[in-house]
Parts: structure tokens; C-alpha cells; sequence
């Protein structure tokens, strides 16, 4: 994620960096630019059609849908930046309910308990950092803690990673009520972060598998193709080559809502608009580990 | 569901898969052309109306009801958007609760009880499938598993099948509990899966029974129709017979919208927009066999 | 509700079923039309107003005003289409909670307290079948099952009948409970599902009862009569006597935005745009008996 | 709030009840008419400008910017109706958790307990009344019901109301359960309707309490100003004196949504758009009552 | 937070305080006033384009992107609402469930146990004190308040606070278990409101750290100053020097939306648009103290 202060106007009209939708849309620019230049110059200089040709008129067209192609357009940005706040809540979530396990297990279980203690503290982080690789398609045993009752090659790992973690905290939370030093009632005063585990997971494999239905983004992508590629046939006769940067600017915006739309719709990834999951996974090992008292010493 | 690469934009434009609107429209948009061809003929051809015709002014209704038209399609295609993500979050819900609840139950009932261990281990799956089939309509055979302790002569065919599974899975635990096996305090720790299993049924069941209200349904169609009906009457004096592609793609606009919002509005059949309930059932039917240790010797 | 086939287009232009807005406007579409007829020979044949009179650029209120009106029409469809299926979705509540009510009772309560298990599985049912009436205003006692433990007369019928039956649920299962056939922890577990019920029978009410603010309501009604009215002020110096279809469909438009809003935003009726809580009540009468053994038999 | 049918369009046209906003707004829209009448005999009659004046082009910034100020206004006005309808959500909760909150009162409570019987039954509606009055700053003694175990001494009177019935209701229950008339286990059973008392409370006091940001509402009403001011600046030239109706009507309908927006986004006052609090607090008490065979006699 | 009467037109119009946009905008205001000048000086004055330049038409671009335009910023600024307004629920939230645990702790906790209760009163509005300042990136010391159980020092003040005060919390809960004061089953009672702790805490952190994707914000920005930059050049030839207030105001109204959506999607500081938290938490102390009789002598 790109941090930035978003006050600071004039630095958003002459920078680039790499998120940036020009960037991206560079040579398609130029493809248009040309494109437009071509027509133009055919119209203009070659067929020499005057301006009471009817092709002037179809301008009328680009008037009467502008409206639906802003609209789809806007809610197509729309609906993706839900998905990419839907996933922020998740991982928000998953903070919460980290947290709050962490507070509820260092208060429930003994300080005796050394093992079971450290079993919780390392493995709620491991959950954040194993959720967000899984994600990501790929895991970083780097980024996994072991603890003396969990250990790394205990992880099949062909297997699906969160759940096994998720599966070995609940074992764990049973055997201490097992064992006494859970009562029956504190896995019930338990159960709501335990299960919160593997329903963020899900809800966040959800999001990122489920692209919007396929009819629907080819219908846009040809309607956004064909309403810039007959711009140039409406406008040039009343811009003549004042067209060309005409073309490029509504090409520039309304590509520019697709492309983002595409790139924040599936925000699990490590591009520059994606969530900041390795902070927010850091977080949570920082604020878990707050709540045991020993790892402070 | 198509699976496709969204950022691929120029495959988008002359690829026509099966589910593209263009190819569903493709007989609608010639009558389109042929009536417009026709329209023209008769207005420049035959009676030679001038241009300062009444009729031209016709066009008029289309830019004041041009903003009506568009708000409402893009409207009615939001909303069956909204029920084709509320399936698939059901789904992902019923992904969730299906791996809780085998991560509950692996942890909870001791390894010595194999029957019952097996009866979750495939009944949950079951229910996916069962519901997936129940949605459609049917119910395959092939699809079951059986277990030792139901088997599928224990199930009615003609009744309902999901509410007969889940109904089974209520009387397995309460037995457990009643055999000491499970806590009373377990059952309110498995409460929020078990009654998931129906919740997620019903609210499945009323997105596929319902469909908008008729009158609204009802009241587009015939709006869109006369809409585009109307089109080249006004528009033929400023373009002629430029016309017919006009008409043509404003009506491929308006009722790609429509017809996209029919197609996703049920998500549960087996069309290319429709959900991949077989791959979510597939993946329930993996990760619940991995929660159980017996299920990979 | 009216079933019907989506994807019939011709017959949805030709036909005008009951619940047709078309149907309903025909009378004022012809009193529209006829004002507009005498609006446009005043203007045409009596004062033979020039093309310049500035009468003509009324129609600027029009367009300006078009957009407002277009997106409140819209609007307020949609507010009530919300209401709809926030009536859909707690019958679909209603249908779950019953089903999951009678799997768990029917586990729960063992085989021999045929009486209890005969109160809960017609109980249910007559929940379903009292709200419906409810919501309609009356009571019909054919829908009501009497058991062994509940008749007829038990019921006050000037009082809340849902609640009552509501009521008289509670009472049986904390009755099970002191006599030790229900566990204390049995209450938490059904707890869920009991106080659904009221929740529903509240929420349902809320949605009755609770039209939209009086003075939107007022305003969007003076708007439109006054949009409409003027309509043919502006508009018959260009389209003269095609001016009558012109006001004629465009009111056609506005009109039935507003005339289906009304229709559903009150779902509980029995119009054919209303849910069939009917079908509803009677699909939960039969997935219920289906969750007891005995009334197989 | 105004009870009315929706479906006599004319009376809606010819009748100005106090709520309508043509009343409210008849001294503006004078004060509108007299400018617009001011400026036109400015224009035509004193300064006798040309139809080429740029002055007129001032038009164009109107149709420019009437697209945001009808999204801007249309906006404010669903926003205000959201916490409208948030408002009567959160008492219809509160019906509905009266309600159960008796049902299951009155099934755990021994008849034998007359006092604590009645302590419920009075203070449930007492809490409404109380909410009611509370939130439109006053508290009237005549609407509190004493109860054996509560009397109106007991409420000191400048301290928060609703939180000392919830308060007494708590400790009330708590005490049933120290003297084992109540299980430990039915405290969590009653949980969810104890808990949501202050949580019905605190959500409309939040309502109640934060209109929308100043810049917002600051930023919504100069707009508004500025833009009818300038109407009559540019349309004079096409429309000449009919700018005055012109005028009047366009502030009318913006000036509406904004004057809606307001009343309606204090939902809980004695305007008559408000919600009918009185009526749902006099329904809370007659369901509850129904609740307690001991109050039919 | 700035307090206001919206129904105080007139002050409005003529009040300028300091959240109001016109005067954050008013340097920008001027350059855009100054840069129209020269652009109609050059065009007017020194090159003396004529009206048929095909410049002028590049108004065509204004009125076709105005659509896209407008929408974005109002959904901008909804979006940014939005957050204020869930920022708004989640201190509601806050009190709610402050409230709530007062009540339960005063009645669940007996008189005798001066020093626990003392810890409760203290703590729960230390919580809402120690947010507040934990989201302003601070902390002061003279808005946290020393209890018998928990002192100033028992702080680490570089780490989480509220993290701390929230385990400080749960132990002293589970503390009075353990002791027997309180029952298993009251840990289950207290732990809606004992979660929602760190629940509000982490999405209000959610709120504050997560702006817009950084393209998306870019975009809009460019968009905006590109569309004002070119406004005169094509506005120029039908208003001539009047294009001056006409690109001022437009940009003001664009410039504005935006202004108000960067000032409230980060609600939690201290500027006049933002929550009052001060008074919320001040709210929170003074209902949490009139929960506990003692706190009253």
C-alpha cells in the first residue's frame, strides 16, 4: 500500500509512482492518440467530408449512453472498492479477535502453564502470518514461530495451512478444558474468537477466487472499446485535430475507472493499492505478544 | 463459472464465448437492424419526409427518458448482482461453518469412536452436496457418501433432503451428548454450525424462489421495447442510415443489461455465469477430510 | 405473487396481466391524453402561438428537472423493492427458524412425550400460519391445528394472536425443562430460534405499519402531477399533435415508478405483487412434519 | 406522524396538510418570486439587454452543475431517510425485546411472585415511556406505572432515566437468580433482551445527537442559494417574465429535498413526520400486559 | 464538532467559520480566478480567437465527462460519510456496552466489594479516555483516573494502552471467578460487552489507518484540476470575461466535495468536522458512575 498525504494536491498532479492509472495506461494513450490522428487525418485531409456528413451525427450516440457507461463505470469502481474494504474488515477483524483471544488466554490459563501459554502466544500470530501467504498462494516457513507443542513439521504442507492451524488451537483449547484448567463455560466464552479463524479465512478466499461474473466484464470491456473507438468519427468534425487529446482524455478516464476497479478488487496481493497484510500481520504479533507478561522480560 | 483473466482486454473484444451477450442477442440485434432498415427506407425512401418533419422531434423523448432508462438497468443489474454475492457468500459461509464444525468435532469426540467420527467426516460434505442438488433441483446418488451409521436408504427421496441431513447431524450430537461423550456446554459450542446448515438452506432456497416483483419485471421489458422501438423514428432524419448500427448498439447496450441481470439474479444453476457450487462442494469435501487425522493414513 | 418466465420478452410487450402497471394507468392515460389533445389545439388552432412564444422553453424546466424526478422516481422504487425483500428475508428467517426449532425439538425431546412432540410440530406451523393472518388483519381458524395441549380456545382472539402462540412456546419448553426432559442448557441452545419468532412478528409489523415520511411522499406526488402537467406547454411547438403520445408515455413512465413502489412496499398483502406467504406457511407446515418420525406414518 | 393512504393522487395535489413543505416554504418561495420579477424588469425593462448578452450563457453553468446539486440533493434526502428508518428499527427492536423479554418473564417467574411479576410487567413499558421522553428531553411522571418493588422516588431525575430502569430491571433479575428462583443459566438465556434496553437507547441517542457534518450541510445549502439565485440571470433571456414561475418551481423541488432532510433526520421529536413513538410505547404496554394471565382479569 | 441550528438559512449564507469550505478554498479560489483571467485575456484580447475556433468546442468534453464527474465526487463523498458515520456507531457502541457492563458489575459484584467495583467504575471510562487519545496518537496522563487495583505505573506507556486497560479488565473478571464472586455462567453474561472492548478498539483503528487506494484518490485529483484548467478554454467564447465567476464557482463546488471527503473519512481528530469524542467519553464517565449507588455520595 502507498502511504501518502492526501492534502498535498499539486504532488498528485506532477508525480507517477507505480500505482498510478497513466502509468498503466501509457501505451494504450498513444495507441488512442494514434488511432485518432489516423481518423482525423482520413476525414480531414483525405476524404474531405464536410460537415453536414451524417457521421457527425453519430456524436448523438456518445451523448445518449454517457450517462450508462459513467454509471456502470462508477458502480463497477464502486462495487470493487466494497470487495477491498470487505477484506480490510476481515483482516480488521482478525486483529480484534487475535487480541482479544491473547487477553482471554493469558487471564484463563496459569502462568505455570509455560508451554500452553507459549503455544497460544506464537501460534495466533502464526494463524495472521500463514492467512496472509495462503492468500498469496505460497508459504514462508521464515515467517513461521514454532513453539514447544507445535512444531514445523508437524504442518503437512500440501495441506490447507490455516486450517491445520486453526485445527491445532481448537485441540489445544479442548485438552486444557480436558485436563481442568478450562472449565466447560470458558470454551463457550472462547468459542467466538476461535471460530472467527477459519470464517475470516473463508470469507477472505471467498473475495479473492469470485471475480464478478465473466458476462458482465466482457459486456464493459466491449462497451467501453467501442464507445472510445467511434469517438474520434462523431467529434472530429466539430474539433478537427483538437480530437486527438479529446480522445485521449475521456479514454484516459473512463479506462482509468476499469483499471482500478481491477487492480482493488482482489486485495490480498502485493501490489501498490493491495492491503498492507504483513503490517497488519506484524501488528497482531506485536499486540498478542503484549498481553503475555512474559514475553515482556 | 468462466474463468478468465480480466486483464487480458483485448481478448474481451473478439472472443465470443458462450456466455457473452452478444452471441444470446445476436438474433434480437438482426431484427433490430432489419427493422431499422426498414423504418429508414420508408421515411427517406418512400414517403420522403423532410427534415423539419414532427416526427424528428421524437428524439426529444429519448434524451429526456434516456436518464430513466439508464438509472433503472443499471439499478436492476446492481441488484441481481447483490443476490449472485449473497449466494456466494452463503456458500462461503456454509465453506466456514462446514470447517469449524469438523475441526470441532475432530477435537471433541476421542479418537476410539469411529463410527461417529466417520458420520461427520462425510455427512458434512454431504449436506454441501445435497443442498448443491437440492438447488437444482435433483439429487445424485453419485454424490453421496454413505456412512455406518446412514446410509442412503435411510433417506427419503421425495422429501427434503438437506433439512433431512441436517436433521440427521442434530440427532448424532444430541446422542453424544446424551451418551456422555459431549458436555451439555458443547452443544451451545457447536449451536452456531449446526443451525447454520438450514439457515444457509433457506436463505439459498428464497434467493432461487424469488424472482423481482412481476409488475417491475414487467413494466422494463415493455420499456426497453418501446424505447428502442421508437429510436430511429427520430433519429433517422440527422443519420440516415447510420441509423441501423446505432439502433443496433443501443439496444445491444440496454438489453445486455437486462439479460446479464436475468442470468445472475439466480446463481444456483449450471449456466458459465452461474456460481461453482461443485468446486466449493469439492473444496468442502478436502478441507473437512483434512481436519480429521484418520482421513490421510 | 405472479410466476412467470423472465425471459419470454414478446410476451410481457403483449400481455397485460392484473398486476400490469399498465393495467392500472390506462384511465389516466387517457385523461393525459386528452388534456394534452386540448392543451395542443388551444395552443395550435385557437391562439396559433408562434415558435417563438417564449412558452416554447418551458421545456427547459423540463430537462433541467429531468434528472431530479428520474432519480427520485428511482429512488424511491428501489426503497420500496428494500422493504420487499426485507419482508422476503424474514419469512426466509421464519422458514429457517422453524425448521431448525422442530429438527432440534425433535431430537431433543425423546419419543414417548408424543404429546409435547405433537404441541411443537402443529405449534410451529400455526405460528407461521397466525402471523400471515396477522399481517393481513384477520384470523382464520381453519389454519389453525389444535393439539393435545393447546386448543382452540385456549386463544384470546382479540388479543395478539402470535404472540400469544409465541407464548404459549416458551411456556412448553420451560415447562420440559422443570420437569428434567430438557437439560438447563437445552434453553440457551433453542433460545435462538424462540425469540426469532417475535422478532420476525415485529419486524414484519414494523415494515406494515411504517409507510414513508408523509411530506416525501406529498412532494413526489405534487412533483410528478406538475412535471406533467406542464409537459405539453413546452413540447407541442415542437412535436404539435405528436405531443399527445409524447406526454402520454412519459407520464406512463413516471407514473408506474410510483405505482409500483406503492404496490410492494407493502408485501404482506394478498395483491399479485405481495409474497406468497401462503406457500410459505404451507412449505413450513410440511418441512416441519417431515423433521418428525411419527408423522410419517 | 400523518396516517395517510397513498393512493388518492388528488387529494395529494389540492391538500396542504402542516407537514406539507409547499407550506413551509411558501414565505421563500415569495421572496424568490418578487427577485425573479426584480431582475426580469432589471433586465428587459430597465437595462434592456440583448438576447447575444454573455449574461445569458450564465445558463450553461446550470445545466453543468444541475446534474451534482439533484446526486447531491437526492442523497441528503436518502441518507435522512436511512436514519428515519434506523430510528424505527431500533424500536421495533425494542417491541420486539419487550415482548420476549415478557414472554419468557412470565414462563420463568412462578405465579407465586406476585411482586416481581409486576415489577416486569410495569417496568418493560416503563422503560419505553421513559426512552420516549428522554429523547425528546422531558419526563413525565403521569407515564411512569410504580410498581411494588419501584416507585417514583426511586428514580432520581436528573440523572439518566432509561439507564436507571435498565439498571433496576438488572438488578431485579440477578436478585431472582441469587435467590434460585432463576438459574445461573437462564441469566444468558435472558441476556440478549436485557442487554439491548440500553443498547436501543444509546443507538438513538447517537441519532438524536450528531447531525451531519457542518462543512457538509454548509457546503449543501450556499450551493442550493447560489444556484436559484443566479437562475433567473441567465433564463430571462429565453423565458422573459415566465423566469418567475420557472424560478419558483425549480426552488420548490430543491429546496424540498432539503427541507425534508431536515425534518426527517430527527426522527424521534412531535413533528408530524416523526416516528409515533406514543403509539409504540401504548402497544409495548398492551403486548406486555397480554403477556401476564394475572393482568386479563 | 461544530454544533449548528441547520435550519438557520440565512446564517449560512453569510457565516464563514472555520470548517467552512469557501475558506480553505479561497487562496485555490483566487489562483483559478487569476488563471481564468489570463486565459481570457489571451483568447479575448491578444490572439482574438474567433467563436467558430474549434477551442471552443472543447466545451463538448466538459458536458460529456460533467456526468462522470459528479457522480465520482458524490460517491466520494458518500464513502468518506460513511466512514464518519461508522466511526460514529462504533462510540456508540462504545457506550452502549460501557453502560451495559456498569450495570452488570454493580449488581453482580456485592457493596461489600468497595475496591472491585471502585476498579470497574474507573477502568470502563479509562478504556473510552485512553482511545480516544490512542486514535489522536497521544496520551494523558490527567484523563486517566487511579484506581486501589490499577495504578498510573502499572502502564507501559510505549505500548498499546487500551490493549492493557482491556486485559486489565478480563483479569480482574476472571479474577472474581476464580475467587467465586462470580459464577462460570456470568463470564458468558459479561462477554458481549468484555470483547466489544478491543472490538471497537480495532475498527476504529481500522478507520483511521486505511485512506482510499492511493490510485484511486490520484485519479480523482487529476481529474478534477484537469477538468478545471481546461473549463475557460472552451466556456471563454460564449461568456467571455463572465467565464471568470463561472470556473470559480464550479471549482468551488468540485473542489469543495472533495475538501469535505478528505476532512471526514478520518473522524477521530480534532477538527470542527470531527466526532466529539471529549464529550462522548466525558458521557461515558458520568452514566458509568451514576450505575454505581456509592458513586453517588
Amino acid at each position: 500500500m502507498v502511504n501518502y498525504d492526501s492534502k498535498e494536491w499539486l504532488r498528485f498532479l506532477i508525480n507517477f509512482p507505480k500505482a498510478d492509472t497513466v502509468r498503466k495506461l501509457t501505451p494504450y494513450m498513444i495507441i488512442m492518440g494514434l488511432y485518432s490522428l489516423g481518423i482525423s487525418y482520413l476525414i480531414i485531409g483525405v476524404w474531405q467530408l464536410k460537415d453536414t456528413s451524417d457521421l457527425r451525427n453519430i456524436s448523438l450516440m456518445h451523448s445518449l449512453l454517457g450517462f450508462v457507461i459513467s454509471m456502470l463505470l462508477v458502480f463497477r469502481t464502486n462495487t470493487a472498492y466494497d470487495r477491498w474494504w470487505e477484506g480490510r474488515r476481515l483482516w480488521g477483524a482478525l486483529v480484534n479477535n487475535s487480541r482479544n483471544l491473547a487477553l482471554k488466554i493469558n487471564t484463563l490459563v496459569p502462568e505455570e502453564h509455560v508451554n500452553e501459554r507459549n503455544f497460544y502466544r506464537f501460534m495466533i500470530p502464526n494463524f495472521a502470518y500463514a492467512l496472509k501467504n495462503h492468500l498469496r498462494g505460497n508459504f514462508l516457513e521464515t515467517e513461521f514461530t514454532e513453539t514447544g507443542l507445535f512444531k514445523l513439521y508437524d504442518l503437512r504442507q500440501h495441506d490447507h495451512i490455516p486450517n491445520q492451524i486453526a485445527g491445532a488451537i481448537f485441540n489445544q483449547t479442548v485438552d486444557l478444558q480436558r485436563r481442568g484448567i478450562l472449565l466447560p463455560e470458558h470454551l463457550i466464552f472462547l468459542n467466538p474468537e476461535l471460530q472467527s479463524l477459519m470464517d475470516v479465512c473463508g470469507a477472505c478466499e471467498r473475495i479473492r477466487k469470485t471475480p464478478i461474473p465473466y458476462s458482465y466484464s466482457a459486456f464493459l470491456k466491449k462497451f467501453i472499446i467501442i464507445y472510445c473507438i467511434t469517438l474520434p468519427l462523431g467529434y472530429v468534425f466539430s474539433l478537427h485535430y483538437l480530437v486527438i487529446p479529446f480522445v485521449i482524455f475521456i479514454f484516459y478516464v473512463l479506462a482509468s475507472l476499469e483499471v482500478i476497479a481491477e487492480e482493488i478488487e482482489d486485495p490480498f496481493g502485493t501490489d501498490s493499492n493491495d492491503l498492507p497484510l504483513d503490517d497488519i500481520s506484524a501488528g497482531i504479533q506485536a499486540t498478542v505478544g503484549q498481553a503475555f507478561p512474559e514475553a515482556r522480560q
